[in-house]
């Protein structure tokens, strides 16, 4: 089930073609998962989504693949978006990600949000050293 | 503001003392922040919350340092804990995390946050390509 | 699958009977989404539940039906119910939402989902100009 | 600082003042705490939510007060409500929540976050035991 | 579906068939449900997770089988995790919750949601009167 | 406080320059408040967040100004983000919401949030009508 249709046909528009194309030829494999179905209902979201996950989760920066996608994977949890955590969890097994390395993955996730209740749950006051606005820079 | 007193001689309990001591000589500063100082209201708590973020925070594992931070950094965002958010992005910083790594992961977590609200919005189905409990072992 | 039981025979309880006679009426449909049907294993639940949805969007207020039922998709979303995000964007959709109206609203959604995420990110400082409660009257 | 302005002479309302009086009365207590002020910007919002505030959780109902108050503040731990976390809190004690039960609590909506998490994580498919909807009734 | 394997021989690795079988043993049941079977692809996650439900859950405490049960599903409910609510409601009910303690659950649940939403959306400002860490000891 | 420094000077970099004349342009104000000052830290995290909501909010679209603002808010809310709140009803009683709508406004948030968590706390079936991807388009 989806709230827009997933259109069998959706190449037929040259705007969801070409996004479906660059995911191709970026990814280098003809699966189009669903995401990017269900968004060609418009393509101008389809397009401006893609161009940003392209430009970070595609393409080199400061942090390595492995790390984005774990870093992807513990915001979709904690989100508990269920598509996602599936997505990205298969993108992180492409990437190399281990048995080992997925068991700590989660086991940080649930301690931080074990964490992040219990603090909420005491209202910690911050502490001052935390605050880097009143650092000189 | 917290829920619990914060004791200024809270100390003087040997099992706090001990906890206390513990954070001290692992993370070699006298610094004690409050979160300890406020979990301490309850000995039993402070020490299974201090044993288990020691033994995946403050001792070598598969994940370097540096990453387990930035991942405990985006789940704290996502749950929207002021606290955990400004203690761990201190302590990635202390870890060595630079101004462009930190815009990277707050990218990556803006975006991870964009998909997942798109994702859900849509209520995109699974792929059956993700389902990691019927591959083969 | 469900936590309680959908009865087939809900409304031979006449209070549940009563519920589900004035949302036909109000809605002209005879359809009973599973919702309220879920709701009748208590009959008080579901009148209280019942009254308060029909006095807010089967009711004309300041708002009109369609943005009632966009900020409800909103929240449903951020809120992750995926039952609530179906049943709500088929109302929508009823009411006149457009493809491109649904497109925009995802989009806003998921760029405050972004924003919010970098904000609690950052802990932006608020603006001393943001504080209604200090100004004259 | 509020989104809202917090009026002085709010009780100059008749609306506002039944209300606030009958929180004087039901509480036993001069003290009107900010949410209701806050509230009082639009009297059919603040009558509304007292009415069923006061139904629920300042008369007695099949759960006894102290466990209301507890469940109270578990949802608004994870749902990050500042203000709910502080004022059910203050709300548990006055019930007499001791410093054992609070430890406990907070434990056991850390455990529960830690598993949702986990859960969420593993995408763990339902065991068909769990579906109360098949049940013969 | 899920993000890693369910094994059927989990059990041939003794680390985890200990687990299981302390599972079975506490419980007094065969029945070993997916949570687990999914925890196992890494056994030390496995065997700290069921450490630390058992010592909390599954052992008389300060609070009472069935407020555990309740505040349990009241945060997995909060935190939108469609298992943990299916097998925490399915552990209540197994506790003795009969239907009116689920609905009146619920009722609690749902008003907190809808008055951490109401404080939010306010930014109610915090009442000195709750500050607990203000306070003499 | 803040995880970043927010730099008095952060103008003297052209880049953020550039991005602060386009919002007072964009905004016919002196006034840059602190998130665009916080986000300076990073002149490529700032130039691609306000580019996309100057895009869909500071811009013509579909859905009207104070409509946006309103599911904008409605967000923020369910993702617990205190500075977006403030900002986002900041800017909508600038575009002219009156008391009236933002009480009805909350009302719905609150109403949401509680259907929400009934829904997720039943685990409500889908009812297949909701189905949009199984329609003939």
């Amino acid at each position: 089930m989806a709230t827009v249709a997933l259109a069998d046909d959706a190449e037929s528009d040259p705007r969801v073609k070409a996004v479906f194309d660059d995911i191709r030829a970026t990814r280098k494999t003809d699966f189009i998962n669903n995401m990017w179905r269900a968004l060609a209902f418009d393509p101008g979201l389809l397009e401006s989504t893609w161009a940003d996950v392209k430009a970070l989760m595609a393409t080199p920066t400061l942090l390595d693949p492995l790390t984005k996608e774990m870093v992807y994977i513990a915001v979709s949890i904690a989100n508990s978006c269920s598509y996602c955590i599936h997505s990205h969890t298969a993108a992180a097994k492409a990437k190399g990600m281990t048995d080992g390395q997925h068991a700590e993955l989660l086991a940080i996730v649930a301690l931080a949000a074990r964490t992040n209740h219990l603090a909420n749950g005491l209202q910690v006051p911050l502490d001052p050293q935390f605050d880097m606005a009143a650092r000189p820079q």
